[in-house]
């Protein structure tokens, strides 16, 4: 029996019935009563994220008040109707889980509720709301793809080549973009991809020749460290014998054919010099270098997706100009063949310390890791099952979750408590892997599982480094095998050595900086400019008030996939999860515009940090 | 109330009931009883399609005496076992279908069963027996992927890259392939992906420099005639914004990605120069030029995948060598532009004439086509709706059936009644299209519907040709911007005019041969040998008595995707749908043969026809 049905509901109702009748008091109340009537509908704690569909911003609002703010605001004119359940509504835990779809003035969405019962009734703690699709602007998929030729006669008609080639060679020279897209990774490719299906006139840029070369042109031994099942491209998931961890030119090759196959305008061996806002014609300035010579492009939209690091960061240390040997940022090493029988520093040890450290020593090289601070250590095997297997997995594709459908759910997941859910997982490492743990802090390896234990998905969404996903290396530091220091840095470096912070020295004839990376907005103050970077501000992380993630607390990752302060400027990126979910939001955000819809966007987010 | 139920079923058993109790029965018959007891569960006119499961072979078994045959044959070793219900049966019209999966001692098989009631109780009318997949040669697919990496630590371990890169290198030179398939269109694209999957060396060759050039090689305005829900690769199906009818230059760019991303060793400007039986070892001396160097390839299985045509058919006409315009084969006939303002006169009347026609009056041209005997037409909306939208269409999806799936049903009706399923399909056609068939009439079009009434995909089966599939030229050959000379051909050619057998004359700058193809196995003549092309025998055709396909009845086509008459040397090629589908069990008979597995083949066709 239900220890608490809203009123109106029999005691013994279903799932599916509490969760109609919810939504059928959401979508009444909206209509016509006062916000604080539809806010009243959720529990005390309570969250509803939006992407896109109420706001035309990515925002969570976190209490009854922000909510009704925000209905106040927006209900008039979102004009939300046709809440209807999708699929059977499930309890576990005392909460019912239930998928909806759902419609605005303009768009049609997708969403996720999770009901408690209490004394008053079925009430909301998590409601997240999604935009699918603009109305009238619907991709051409299944039955709404196109024919592909025009059955009849048509004189001087053109071939598809014949097309698709005057198409590519127009834009950018005759024809400008709506968006230019500075980055040609993954996330530009998502992008890309998206604003391709919806219409929308877009031309990634790409330093690297070819899509696929920011994978190619990693160290040799890198391999995915997310798997498979988390990876996947919009529109073409890989084909089911993918392997669990892909290398990366496997990554690199895929991504490129991927380019071809969706005929995105991709302009490889392409540099972006400047780009400047040019306030008469409402659009950018962007100019490029494309196989050296100069060419100006005059975007509506930029999107920068750069990665999420930053320039590569190499500390300033004494005597680094007089070292006799190889020096140099992790991101430019490429292969440990050539060190066999040397000596090799590495300085860092989070993921690519390890992967090197690792290769160096399968190559018969004397290395050493230098550790400065600690380090959280994710053994891959128990982060897939604790972590990601009810999610991402062939378990999960068993039980009907598919990326599509995990995305959405890893998306409900309100950020203010998100780290709740993770600490139990990381307790459970601790245990499962008591073993290596213990081992390592006895080489010395200086461990951590986040300031309040929440482990590395934490970490990743607050400052985007700190911990390894252990594929092996960490054994090699437990036993010694790759040599480790750990408390100290490097104070100074000789010309074939290098002095530690304790005074003792290591002989080194490569020196490899695995130091991380500067602020992802150094790329704007570069390409814009320092004026322009500081108004859009820092970018990434949640205002967790943890290190490296200075509060406020702003809820959303910030400057992510969203408006910025500065207009028609986007920041796009993230690991392959986050570059085929994100796109998605920050395409129709462009195709509104692009489609000359009104945007109006509910809390621009304030910029608390200039970096 | 099922009118006759089986002694031992309700009256009112579900379908799934009664296909459970049948298959039950079925499966102890053929374990303990006699052969013709297992016979004697079939209906008087019955039909058992075995694809490989059962026979080592592709066999459609016509009678109980050829079922009782094959089981006292083969059913000891087959051992089949574990029959069991997938998915829930259905009954329409009197008949009960029901998928199942099922085991033999070597194999795991799906298959499909059409049962009738009859006064003695449920009878199969058809059942479809396929294999799926060898046991303990999976397909390293979903939770059997690889890791894809070796966590831990392996001195000397190379890259994905390397070992690609390497293995590529070796095969035909250090290391000898199992299997050489000549010709690298879709056919062989198709089965190399398959083998690939299953681990079994194969190289593809083909002269054409890329991947898919066959098609990029074709006229410019040529499209699939065939719709994009039957025309997927295996294991990577098209995105589904694809369009209906993809134009050859995006199908060729696609089986170029998906040849590279499936990984498959394929040698591009490569030609097969001579292939012999070498005696002593049992296998294949292949001799190559690749890039113009000779090489030698000695694989033990030689798939031919050259195409279901042979040889261009170009009619020897007086007076052709005097011909001052251009004269040129259909197949090597590229672009219409430069005819603008010029003569052209195309001898034939089926898709090729049909399009070129067209394209040529697009673009400015004067056009004739010779017709010099009947051609089925059938209106491509109607084809789509009338015959395939059953199964492949987004109709189908929205049912449930999947190209998987559809595939399956259509394989599952037997060639020997699959006119009298057709036939209604094109009387519908008659009437639909009556006003179009009525004006190409009246325009002296010659028009049929097969011998038989049963259309397009009973004369494709039968003999490859005699058909257009109108996507807009009819409309012009019945209102004359197409001129139209039926009921002759050409008697000679003079130097700017071809003079008809009626002894009129048509000036001629251009002068297309529209005029087919030669048999498949020219091929193999000119490859190998005449005696060998001769020991194969006709390809293509079941044997139906009629036009091009002469008796005796095979039930099966000849000497595709099964073995021949010569030992180690097999055919496969069709449509997309016939190289996705045939594919998987000419795969699997390499496989199984690959693996050393003993491979008894039921039936071996005999050959009856030379060409």
């Amino acid at each position: 029996m239900n220890p608490a049905a809203p009123s109106g509901m029999p005691a013994d109702a279903t799932p599916g019935a509490r969760a109609q009748a919810w939504l059928t008091r959401f979508e009444t109340s909206q209509r016509d009563g006062p916000p604080a009537a539809t806010a009243a509908l959720f529990d005390d704690a309570c969250y509803w994220r939006d992407l896109v569909s109420y706001t035309w911003n990515i925002r969570t609002f976190e209490s009854r008040e922000a909510i009704a703010d925000m209905l106040a605001a927006r209900a008039a004119d979102v004009a939300p109707s046709a809440f209807a359940l999708e699929g059977e509504a499930t309890e576990a835990g005392g909460v019912v889980e239930a998928w909806f779809t759902f419609e605005t003035r303009v768009s049609r969405g997708r969403g996720l509720l999770r009901l408690k019962a209490t004394p008053d009734g079925d009430r909301a703690w998590t409601l997240l709301t999604t935009m699918v699709e603009l109305k009238g602007h619907e991709e051409k998929k299944g039955p709404r793809r196109i024919k592909g030729v025009e059955h009849g006669i048509h004189p001087g008609r053109k071939s598809w080549l014949e097309q698709k080639d005057e198409a590519h060679a127009r834009l950018g020279h005759e024809e400008q973009p709506y968006v230019v897209i500075i980055g040609g990774g993954q996330g530009g490719i998502a992008l890309g991809a998206r604003l391709k299906r919806l219409g929308v006139p877009a031309l990634i840029i790409e330093k690297n020749p070819r899509p696929g070369d920011s994978w190619r042109n990693r160290y040799k031994s890198l391999h995915l460290h997310d798997p498979v099942w988390y990876d996947h491209l919009p529109y073409l998931p890989f084909p089911d014998d993918w392997p669990v961890f892909a290398a990366k030119d496997k990554i690199g090759d895929w991504l490129e054919h991927y380019t071809r196959i969706m005929e995105l305008d991709y302009w490889g061996s392409t540099v972006a010099e400047k780009a400047e806002w040019d306030e008469a014609t409402q659009s950018w300035t962007v100019r490029v270098l494309r196989d050296g010579q100069p060419l100006t492009l005059r975007p509506r939209q930029l999107v920068f997706a750069l990665g999420v690091s930053g320039y590569p960061h190499i500390p300033q240390i004494p005597g680094a100009e007089r070292f006799e040997g190889v020096q140099v940022h992790s991101s430019k090493h490429r292969t440990a063949e050539q060190w066999r029988g040397k000596k090799a520093v590495v300085l860092g040890s989070n993921n690519s310390a390890h992967d090197i450290c690792a290769a160096l020593w399968e190559n018969g090289c004397d290395v050493t890791m230098i550790q400065r601070s600690s380090t959280h250590i994710a053994p891959s095997d128990s982060l897939m099952e604790l972590a990601l297997g009810g999610l991402y997995s062939e378990q999960a594709l068993a039980q009907g979750i598919d990326h599509h459908k995990a995305d959405l759910i890893f998306a409900s997941v309100p950020y203010k408590i998100m780290h709740t859910f993770h600490i139990p997982v990381y307790e459970a490492m601790k245990v499962r892997d008591a073993d290596l743990y213990a081992r390592l802090e006895k080489a010395g390896f200086l461990l951590d599982f986040g300031e309040d234990g929440s482990g590395l998905f934490m970490k990743y969404l607050r400052r985007g480094s700190g911990y390894y996903i252990d594929v092996g290396a960490s054994e090699l530091v437990a036993d010694g095998r790759i040599k480790l220091r750990s408390r100290v840095s490097i104070e100074h470096i000789n010309p074939r050595s290098v002095t530690l912070t304790d005074g003792s020295e290591l002989e080194a004839d490569l020196l490899v900086y695995a130091t991380g990376y500067g602020s992802m907005n150094h790329w704007l103050a570069d390409l814009v400019s320092p004026e322009v970077a500081d108004r859009v501000g820092k970018c990434w992380g949640l205002g967790s008030a943890t290190t490296k993630d200075p509060g406020p607390w702003e809820g959303e990752l910030r400057n992510m996939w969203k408006p910025t302060q500065v207009p028609q400027l986007w920041i796009h990126g993230g690991n392959l999860h986050q570059s085929r979910h994100y796109s998605q939001f920050l395409a129709l955000q462009l195709k509104a515009r692009h489609a000359g819809l009104d945007t109006p966007v509910y809390q621009l987010a304030p910029s608390h940090h200039r970096r």
